[in-house]
């Protein structure tokens, strides 16, 4: 299993143009049985935040995903508007409920 | 829907019996319809990092399922466990694949 917690900053007042891309490129993970989940949600006190919970079937299946030259032109519309990188929190799951225990 | 992202950090070396016992109390949700999801993961570039991520059906859901009295002394077990208080970001979901959306 392989669980990724990404934190986006976008600039100010483009939040939701950022939103929209995640959420369009993402429709190519719907079809993709390795994607368990690809959550797309703004942070509530913070106006510029986006956190993309990323849960899949294993770190090759994800990387072969993102290698998929159709998101190609979303990362490049994407990165300007952004703040910086976005930051990546690598978690290895211990159980709970949903889609990755 | 309401999704949580909660950081914990454990007092060095008690990472384990933190985890522990938060897997053994989210027992009680999983019978629990109004929990979609209850993630407990380890960071992996951390020593520390505890991640629970909560997707529930409502806050309110949430909130009384919290005010089980079963939970309280696994919150006064592991309270002194963690180094200050655990980091909730809250975040809405605005769509992509997985249990909140």
């Amino acid at each position: 299993m392989h669980v990724l917690l990404n934190r986006l900053t976008a600039k100010p007042g483009q939040r939701a143009l950022v939103v929209d891309n995640l959420l369009e490129s993402g429709t190519l993970f719907d079809g993709n049985p390795a994607c368990l989940m690809y959550l797309v949600a703004e942070a509530s006190e913070d106006a510029d935040d986006i956190w993309v919970i990323d849960v899949w079937t294993s770190e090759e299946e994800h990387a072969e995903a993102l290698r998929d030259p159709v998101l190609q032109p979303y990362i490049s519309r994407t990165t300007p508007l952004l703040e910086g990188m976005p930051e990546q929190t690598h978690v290895e799951p211990r159980g709970g409920k949903g889609p990755a225990t």
